[in-house]
């Protein structure tokens, strides 16, 4: 049996402790949220709630802890590095800490032997991680591009389809939950940067380099940007590119390209997703799904909490 | 360090050779092939040939068979039996003999508390497998479809190019390499069938299950066919579904459809494969790439082996 701890209780960690209910290899024993007060529909029985999330980090009934709480600052950085310090293992969601920390809680998990598992920080319910950091592992990559920011991609989808402005469209994006009040991660590429640095620390080795993206967002497309796309027979995605170049530097940039409508991040319509990787040995692998939400990010939550699970099986059979 | 025996040689087993140079935590103890006097361009030195496979399962400096000889009778039926009940891991890339002996195998795998491996019997340099147990491993799978023959989709699609009729486009496939001198079991559907009643244990849990798989072939897709598909904004594939009835019965068919051209199968030109999943918390996920071929087979093959290998390096990290 593995012990959980839920760092944040919105909808993905609502979602994570509802699936966990349904697996009797998980007990989960201790939460931490804001608002101890709210109704989540969740069977509290026998969950100990903490008000500060760093006190999960040091109890004898916890081994894992599962962070939903967002940002890079404290609690959220405390709360995970003390974790990995007190040898549990971590599973997150959150791109912008390991954007920001990955180089130092990565060496901090490898010190303590233990996990820290994100495939839920990049492309949702896609398991990018998984496939790039073990099912093309035999493969040197030579390059990584991806459709990874759902706001976005909605806001584009949406003017090519109505012809409508970016200011109108991405207003009624905020008004159906799509985008945020304040959308600027999304809408002036950050979040994107945040992930292309994370898939290109897998994909190429090293630790996510946040500062060397070269970012551009979709704040200045306008509608004539898009009829005239359309009208060239082109779609207009933000697209995040990585690729070592001839010195063996990594280039990463995020940009709105023009793109022919054969490309298969023409075909991604809304919210999805979609990475296409080019490796040695495979060639092209192209995946797409959906990048964002509570059910697909709580699949990839999961799964990492399965193959904590699984490890420990296998280690039994030994 | 783990010690691989490699039984079979063809352009997969040498590639798989080649990549295992590359990687010390890997050694290639024994070998088996049919012919031990053609020149490979492999560097034999320190390994063991062996006539007769079935000797590898047996040996003391073996950890791992990789068995790349093909078809479900002996002796590769033998081999992989016997490895496993001398407590040998085994990886594969035989779709055969999984869809033929799949429960009898994984059965002795789990009495032996041994590995059976085989993301190359499904889809080549796709990770379907790890993609399907583990990536997606939280969600209920309800239905699983894919193009999975890649010599199938190479004569539709040029068929589709080019106006021609089936059998002059086969004969030329089979002078490219793209198609076999008896290319009954592509043409038919065999293979399809085989790798999706793998696909379909994994997505429903049970075994393969083959004999429930209805199938029919490419072979009566005339030139007129092809043409009324594309007149009506189609295209026509060889599509293997599965999904669970009412009653929970798998339904497993594989069978020329006609897709519109916006399906993401549409897209799939040539040999290359394409799997598209449906899961309760992810909504569909569609993934492709190459099919066959040695180098993505290969890919597959030693992603296994790393799976091994990370498996050990962690248990020496507990």
């Amino acid at each position: 049996m593995i012990q959980v701890a839920i760092a944040g209780l919105g909808t993905v960690g609502a979602e994570v402790f509802r699936i966990l209910g349904m697996h009797p290899e998980f007990k989960i024993t201790a939460v931490s949220a804001r608002n101890k007060s709210k109704n989540r529909g969740l069977d509290m029985d026998g969950v100990v709630w903490v008000d500060n999330p760093t006190d999960l980090s040091t109890r004898s009934d916890v081994d894992v802890v599962v962070e939903l709480m967002g940002g890079e600052s404290d609690p959220t950085y405390s709360l995970v590095k003390t974790a990995l310090q007190n040898k549990k293992h971590v599973v997150t969601a959150n791109k912008s800490l390991l954007a920001h920390h990955g180089a130092e809680l990565f060496q901090l998990a490898k010190e303590n032997h233990v996990g820290l598992y994100y495939e839920a920080a990049v492309a949702g319910g896609i398991p990018i991680v998984k496939l790039l950091g073990e099912g093309l592992v035999a493969n040197k990559i030579s390059s990584i591009s991806g459709v990874l920011n759902g706001t976005c991609n909605y806001i584009l989808t949406t003017m090519e389809r109505t012809g409508r402005g970016f200011d109108d469209v991405l207003a009624e994006a905020q008004t159906l939950g799509y985008a945020e009040a304040d959308p600027t991660l999304d809408i002036d590429g950050g979040d994107t940067a945040h992930k292309l640095s994370i898939l290109s620390a897998l994909a190429f080795g090293g630790s996510p380099d946040l500062k060397s993206v070269s970012v551009t967002g979709i704040r200045n497309i306008t509608a004539n940007d898009i009829a005239d796309a359309t009208q060239n027979g082109q779609v207009i995605k933000l697209l995040a590119t990585a690729h070592k170049d001839n010195d063996g530097r990594i280039v990463q940039n995020v940009a709105p390209c023009r793109l022919p409508t054969t490309s298969p991040f023409s075909q991604l319509d809304g919210v999805l997703n979609g990475v296409l990787i080019e490796g040695d040995l495979v060639g092209q692998i192209f995946i797409s799904g959906r990048g964002a939400g509570a059910q697909p990010t709580a699949s990839a939550v999961v799964a990492d909490l399965m193959d904590i699970a699984l490890f420990r099986e296998r280690v039994g059979l030994l």
